[in-house]
């Protein structure tokens, strides 16, 4: 029976893999690598290197493939269809990687940037290759850091405050408003700085760009001295990588009270 | 400068240590090991045998104290402060432990099941201590693999669905009602099984206990079914370790559709 690991990689510091990914790595033989497109290589990059690090040469090998490009230009409740034809793309394509790059005995792998359970598409791809029958295989998960614990740990923060909830929400929810029974929330794929649309209220934020990497940025404080200083700094950092990755905590005063 | 690293050790199986983490061990000089009682003994054990499995026996020195113990029985208001006076209590604990233990150029380390940004009291005290300006020290947050990560992981599942938010809470929040605008709520802290309050809706669980241990359990599917089992497990296992940590994700469906 083919094998399959998605193994989860840690935000971008090539020390926050755990051994349980060191070992899912040493015990692979194929590693799928989906590439995005130009734009994102230094990611493909930074992924060659971690197998550089871990495993010798010569004892794997390396299968890379275009990612199917998402619509997204769908916006509201167009969104989640177009996720949906999205994600059913990319299950031809690692349903013809495992099928026919893999052998019946082997080991693959996917790796995930942070954690395989927030926001990562692999998980639901396996499963509706999977269901689709044609090509049978095991899998198994290792969890990763996520830059969510990235972000956190880089701020000495906690999430959460003491006997309050977080959420963690992508940028487009944000959009419609702050959750209303939460404190602390936790942005991911925000491409348009929602952040901006809550600057004249009394929220702290946590932001992190390239968190773990040498490109790493952090700025933290009172929302609406730093909202502008966030916009300049990522606007920068995009322009001269050519892409970013960023997560940030919001972190609202209780009303009545004076902070946290 | 006195340094203190705050270190996540995973959710219990040794292999979640972060490379970052093994090299935080083995520039420790001091480990401080709060032991809440007899009862959690095993804890410290694990922790002991992760210290034993990555840096040799007489190059650090191990400096246990009794964890001051909480007022579990302050409930509703009542709650946060009961929490505040622990936390001070604990403060006067590291506060001496830091100044009395550590040399002046020696790092200490405190070890935190988990990752140290969700439910641990670790930075807050450290803070305190730093607050009262009577002893000096650097600190530095090694993010672990939280439970959540590792319960996500031993169930394969993400724990939000396609461009929604997930929320991590408490037992005793969501006693007070299942939040209004999330279908995907991680509880930790539960120790009156609250789960069983929503038994008759729509909604699965995803529950684990001792995650990643040799005594680890997990059961899933729809809560209607498995909270009776949960419930019974869950109590055989309390009674024959004495203690349980456990953890587990609710995934409402979504009204008016039938299932993620």
């Amino acid at each position: 029976m083919r094998k399959i690991h998605v193994i989860g990689i840690g935000a971008g510091d090539p020390d926050q893999l755990t051994l349980q990914a060191v070992k899912a790595l040493k015990s692979t033989d194929v590693f799928f690598i989906l590439d995005k497109g130009e734009v994102k290589s230094d990611l493909v990059q930074l992924r060659r290197d971690l197998l550089d690090a871990h495993i010798p040469e010569g004892t794997y090998r390396l299968v890379e493939a275009r990612d199917p490009e998402r619509d997204r230009s769908a916006e509201g409740a167009a969104y989640s269809p177009a996720v949906g034809d999205w994600r059913s793309a990319r299950a031809d394509v690692y349903q013809r990687l495992i099928a026919e790059e893999l052998g019946e005995e082997e080991s693959g792998a996917f790796l995930v940037w942070g954690d395989p359970s927030l926001y990562d598409s692999t998980l639901g791809i396996l499963e509706e290759v999977l269901d689709r029958g044609v090509v049978a295989f095991e899998y198994d998960v290792v969890p990763g850091i996520s830059s969510v614990s990235a972000l956190a740990a880089r701020h000495r923060t906690g999430l959460n405050r003491v006997a309050r909830p977080v959420q963690i929400t992508t940028g487009r929810r944000l959009a419609e408003g702050f959750p209303e029974d939460v404190d602390d929330v936790v942005v991911m794929l925000d491409a348009h700085q929602v952040f901006r649309q809550y600057a004249d209220e009394s929220i702290d934020i946590y932001w992190g760009a390239y968190i773990g990497t040498p490109d790493e940025i952090l700025v933290s404080g009172p929302l609406a001295d730093t909202a502008p200083r966030i916009e300049r700094l990522r606007s920068e950092a995009r322009e001269r990588k050519g892409w970013i990755m960023d997560t940030y905590l919001l972190r609202r005063h209780p009303r009545g009270r004076s902070g946290g």
